[in-house]
């Protein structure tokens, strides 16, 4: 048991404990899952009704087909979170104790979560608008934050997994390695998108929502060599 | 084995992998829980505070009058988030698994949901305009909605039951017939309820209020049957 | 199993069905909880920050004075959301089960509290107000939502308790008797809070905060008699 | 058991007792759960989208870059939450009943949580200000809040352990000396923060922002001793 505190302190030395541990796990993973539902609903708040007073003369249905802007940016920014309570919620079928610093690596995710409606608002602001400068500098803005999201993901997966400091030990490689490129590949592609976002002459933006896109996609891939690789 | 593998990727093989697969169920109803929880909480951001500054010689009284749309808007989406929070509650009492699809596919759900607060807005601001029209525009917005979320409830459904995917093998139709001739044909009435809207001379708007309440009815019946059906 | 029928429709029949029962409840529990946790969190929305080009001379602290009557509205709201929470704590400890009319009742006080943001909205905005005519109109809109939830309350209650319909057979009576006094003036007291508000000349605003004070406390006892009492 | 009644009038007197307490703990750990969630998550909406309209010839960049406070304060008052919640969690991990009082006290330190984005808001709106006094009156408010909800975590702390009230009867210390030193000084340097913003001459304000980090240090230690204490 002296080996075990070695390795790691809160490692587990009997049932009682366990289930104690168990029992914190459960409630770190409430906590980020009412953190990550409230900042995927509160979303919403950024797709405003335009106020009848403000229509000068438009339909309603015209002045709600101006703010395209507001829908495309509310439905990458809720996938892309939703996604990421994905990735999170599979972690966690592997993880079985958390320790102090896996819990401060986890709130630090779980600011970056929290922080999207803002960014979302800023693409969905001005996107629409005529200056291209300020569109760079929103589409800029996300990328990073979905880039400091996606980071933080892999740190939480790196610290968990390395020298089996929070998870069982009989699996050694508890994600299958297509998965494991996708998520190391994911900030790298964020990055890119913020890149291209402020300094492609002319087509930045439009490359950056691409890899938004492309992002989704691969990050929705099943993840289905995790059972058959046993 | 095999032969489960071949129905079913994530069909549990043993008791271990089968409690692992009910705390997924657990977790993703935790979270489903709690966006619904708060798009329901928060169609209370629609009902507008009238500012003192802004009543011009009104009492309060006669400010809060005026927008009873509001009020109709509230009770209206808060009770049909509310019934399709309890058919995914039922539907989630005979759920024994799920899988990366059933995971995305209930993310599309959540994103119906997530959006309530728009649409009721929309409706709350322009069912007391001046402009028939903008009206049109509001009721088709909210009847498309519902109807998203009640087909997206639909192709949950389907997803889970057919074949078995996600249920016990022992019981065949988990939902008795007659409820599920409700949910089947919600979509239909509400998709109805927005081409009312829309093309109706003059009586639209009110028809597909009145289609609301009358699948607020419909979708209230209790699912008596499914337990004196086995 | 049939006499069980007739009593309830939803009475287990065997273990298995009681687990999945109370899996029900605590299904129910969560849901409540995220939307009393909601509503009670959101109701600092109503303390607004006073904008600095609002300040017109006035120093911040001048102004943060002068909205008094939001930090009041914010406790009351607060407690009375909070008391009404562990009254629903309370009343799952004894409950075994739940039905379909349980599930609606339920969702029908959690219509109440989930508009709690707005009544308080308008105490907040109207009490510091010239007009005591509209400060009647809001202490009166408070005390009637508060009536409807203390209401709503013992509806719930009752259904559950009635021929011991939800609750397990042994006990006959979960809450003792002063208590149940105290939750079944509740609903009457907030009533007459109103009729003072609106009718009692010069001094109703002042008598219904003061019946608000009133009832947190006796609301806030404890129920010490319900183990004594076995 | 006579005896133990004395002690305690919530005492378990048996398994089954005692598994209905341990949930009562969990309902309660769940519903303070979503209240730090949901008030951790609205501090995103004092990061205000400046409108396009409001530009007024500066770019969207420079318009962000003036409302550094406003991130400042967000990840001020985040982490604080976030530190505090895991402060809240760690004490569950020995609390093992809870009584009414603890209900209540549990309940004030959450009105102090939910209140953390209006003092949030007032820091980011002012602390840009040329007002030093406002300034000031910000920042005294942050303090004072912080204090009040650091100060409840111990009362809750005292209350549970004094007399072993509601924890386990083995253990003496569950919190090693260090840990409580900080927990204990907490309030007391937050007090000094809210003394310093509104008295010191001209750097009082910063002051009190680097007492709100050197905090979050503090509380961010790892509660180590807790395991190597036994």
């Amino acid at each position: 048991m002296s080996a075990e505190n070695t390795q790691s302190r809160t490692l587990p030395g009997n049932a009682a404990e366990r289930a104690a541990n168990r029992s914190d796990t459960a409630r770190l993973e409430a906590f980020s899952d009412g953190v990550f539902a409230i900042a995927i609903t509160l979303l919403v708040l950024n797709i405003r009704v335009p106020l009848a007073s403000e229509l000068k003369g438009q339909t309603l249905l015209e002045a709600l087909r101006q703010q395209w802007p507001a829908y495309l940016a509310y439905v990458v920014s809720f996938v892309t979170i939703l996604l990421m309570w994905v990735g999170h919620h599979n972690m966690f079928t592997f993880i079985r104790r958390i320790d102090h610093t896996f819990l401060l690596l986890n709130g630090v995710l779980l600011m970056g979560i929290a922080i999207v409606p803002f960014p979302t608002g800023l693409l969905a602001e001005y996107l629409p608008q005529a200056s291209y400068q300020n569109q760079q500098t929103a589409a800029a803005i996300v990328s990073l934050t979905f880039a400091f999201i996606a980071a933080m993901y892999d740190v939480l997966y790196w610290y968990a997994v390395t020298g089996q400091r929070l998870i069982a030990p009989a699996r050694q490689a508890p994600v299958p390695r297509t998965s494991l490129v996708i998520y190391m590949v994911g900030p790298l592609l964020y990055l890119l998108a913020a890149g291209l976002a402020l300094w492609a002459p002319g087509f930045g933006v439009q490359s950056s929502l691409a890899i938004f896109a492309l992002l989704v996609v691969l990050y929705a891939l099943p993840v289905t060599s995790q059972r058959s690789g046993r």
